[in-house]
């Protein structure tokens, strides 16, 4: 099964944003097993939709376009399907009087060519869109298509959150059960941090070299680590869970502490359940990284049943007079130690954690770039410093820096009160 | 003049990573007034990077083709190259000693197959890749080409700092001179921040409508506002110059102070460079953005000039604890100024600001979701509060919210000392 992908939108072609949606989708194909060999992007023109649409499906099984679904008159994708398929457009009653419920339920005025939505070509059947007002259209084409029927088209609104769910629930299953194979498919990520994707791949080399149901794929995200993802397919949820359940039991204990969290997790909201399952409080004390440990943590909702705050000591007097750091060398792990302590002191918090080192361009105390220390101040445990050398630049550091700084936190809560080793 | 895209990358079909280059190519080649009509991405396939080019050049007058150029075997955008112009690939000993003098400089060892980008295809021009070893190609087809001679394709490396200078330095003026326009083009952006596109474009409706050399466009940016890019085309650099320099004037006094900087200044490095002139130092207190303030501030290189730090007061004990405020409401005027004037105090620096608000998902204080107090306190002025209600969900309050603080902050800097207004 091959699904090729057409972005449609002039403000894509104009580099006016970014296409972001084919990546999107193309992860989601790659995880059912199914190729993709080409994208393109054209732009709103009914001519140049329908040329795109015809050297696609020559070579593909079946194309997903995006965008193009809109009610206003540069929006031609409906049009450019009627006219690939050879069939006419038709209004449909059912989704005329959903349109008109979803702008009356707004209160709002609806201009007639939003009623172009519910226009769909002969013989299409629609995909339901629960956040907007255009639904997504599957058309098979017929024999109006010549050497083309049989074949299938996707077309789905170029908003993302229109587009993810149809995609989810509509096109994929579909796709899926026109491969022959079963109804059902569910994934599940398992989120790695603190290991190259070459070591991760040795380390359960067997499981991805064995798979068949479910499969394996790895999906790499940058500082933020690298996904492993696991895909069932099955008759139905339950066997789907079950299948998921045996391969995330063994993944689990091969990767160990090198496993962070499941799929919507993230390195923050972890520490921050961790922290809260112990009622304990946690306080931040940046130097190089300048806020973004604080930043990442205050971005998941409900921080702040465990985040007191944190101190950005830039400048060594603060760090000295806020935090009472005395060592002579302020990048070093006598000084994280004592950020760390002191910003635990002067928050009332019950853990505190510090970061501090060179980000570069130049270096400081004669320390190269990228070299940085973490403090750590946990009850029961010793205060402890641990140092890094980062590599990359500036940015790279600083947000580098960060992660290390919350996986190190993450390490030691999960290690014995007592234990101080990593 | 059409010039489309090609990408090509297994990885991008995987969508494994996101296709930034063809975006920022599409400005650049809008900027110059050149069109795209097609985007394309294929795979490392050596048949298919030659059917896309066929295709596409029938079509275009030239593409741009993105990847396919390092030292492995994977990477076949030469080899596609020369099969499409009907001619042997050749290696150019100019290139080989250059690609062999890197590896020296570096101190690595050479890998023959790193020879490979030596090789291009016979009767094609090397772009010189001043940032790696793998040369950018120009190639005209010729008669072995068949019905696409006369046309041209220009391959540029996959990696965006690779990419970029060659695009700007190479690619844009070869276009440009083919296209029968003079030959420098330069462009320089106005950053403007706090006005929408179609009040932007309104105030200088005229400007836009009468271009024709500079000419005038906007590219949006998100939080971090709109640009105004006015584009040269001169017989020379002086000319081109001097065409830039009379429209910035105009442009400038009808943009007053919504225009906040030029080409790579951002609104930190803007912010910070006002407070280096008059010799001030900068603390910042964060409840609602928790960070991302002092993190954007600290992103410039050379911050510690200026920066002395921040408090994130995330709880409101530290907020009274650490910045001494007594305002009953943590979510209030008074109490963003108190913070404003705590943190100025804590961290000894002439400058202090401050902002408290509402991320949500819930109401705090009774407040709604988008409630946000700015606190400034400056020498020489009243302490001052400023409110706004922001629009969107958490992520976006916060980041809008902390963009909002720095602009005001250099409208405050702008402004007659003793003036409190706007």
């Amino acid at each position: 099964m091959r699904c090729d992908l057409l972005a449609v939108g002039t403000e894509l072609l104009l580099g006016q944003i970014v296409d972001t949606n084919s990546a999107w989708i193309a992860t989601q194909l790659a995880a059912m097993g199914i190729d993709t060999m080409e994208q393109r992007t054209v732009g709103d023109n009914e001519e140049r939709i329908v040329t795109a649409l015809t050297e696609m499906l020559a070579r593909a099984d079946a194309v997903i376009v995006g965008g193009g679904l809109g009610p206003t008159q540069d929006d031609l994708t409906r049009e450019a399907l009627a006219r690939l398929a050879g069939v006419p457009l038709r209004r449909r009653p059912e989704l005329e009087a959903h349109i008109r419920e979803v702008f009356a339920a707004r209160g709002r005025e609806m201009a007639v060519s939003n009623l172009r939505q519910a226009d769909l070509p002969e013989g299409a059947a629609a995909i339901p869109n629960p956040f907007g007002t255009a639904p997504g259209i599957r058309l098979e084409l017929g024999s109006g298509a010549g050497s083309l029927a049989g074949k299938v088209v996707y077309a789905v609104p170029g908003v993302p959150d229109e587009m993810r769910p149809m995609v989810t629930r509509h096109v994929l299953p579909d796709l899926v059960a026109r491969s022959g194979t079963p109804a059902v498919i569910r994934s599940r990520s398992l989120r790695t941090w603190g290991v190259a994707e070459s070591a991760l791949a040795e380390l359960i080399a067997d499981r991805v070299e064995a798979q068949t149901n479910p499969t394996i794929a790895f999906l790499a995200r940058g500082i933020e680590g690298i996904i492993v993802r696991i895909t069932a397919k099955a008759r139905d949820e339950r066997e789907a869970g079950a299948l998921l359940d045996a391969e995330e039991a063994v993944l689990r204990a091969r990767l160990g502490d090198l496993c962070f969290g499941r799929d919507d997790e993230t390195m923050e909201s972890v520490v921050l359940d961790r922290l809260a399952a112990r009622g304990w409080t946690l306080a931040v004390a940046e130097s190089v990284t300048g806020g973004l440990v604080t930043a990442r943590l205050t971005s998941v909702a409900g921080a702040s049943r465990v985040l007191r705050g944190g101190v950005v000591a830039y400048a060594t007097e603060v760090k000295r007079a806020v935090l009472g750091v005395r060592a002579e060398r302020v990048v070093s792990g006598p000084a994280a130690v004592e950020m760390a302590a002191g910003v635990r002191r002067a928050l009332g918090a019950d853990v505190g954690i510090a970061i501090t080192g060179v980000a570069g361009p130049e270096l400081q105390e004669g320390r190269p770039v990228g070299t940085v220390w973490f403090g750590l101040a946990l009850p029961g445990r010793p205060e402890e410093s641990v140092t890094v050398r980062l590599p990359g630049d500036r940015e790279r550091v600083r947000q580098f820096g960060a992660i290390s700084l919350l996986n190190l936190l993450r390490l030691r809560l999960d290690a014995d009160g007592g234990n101080p080793g990593p």
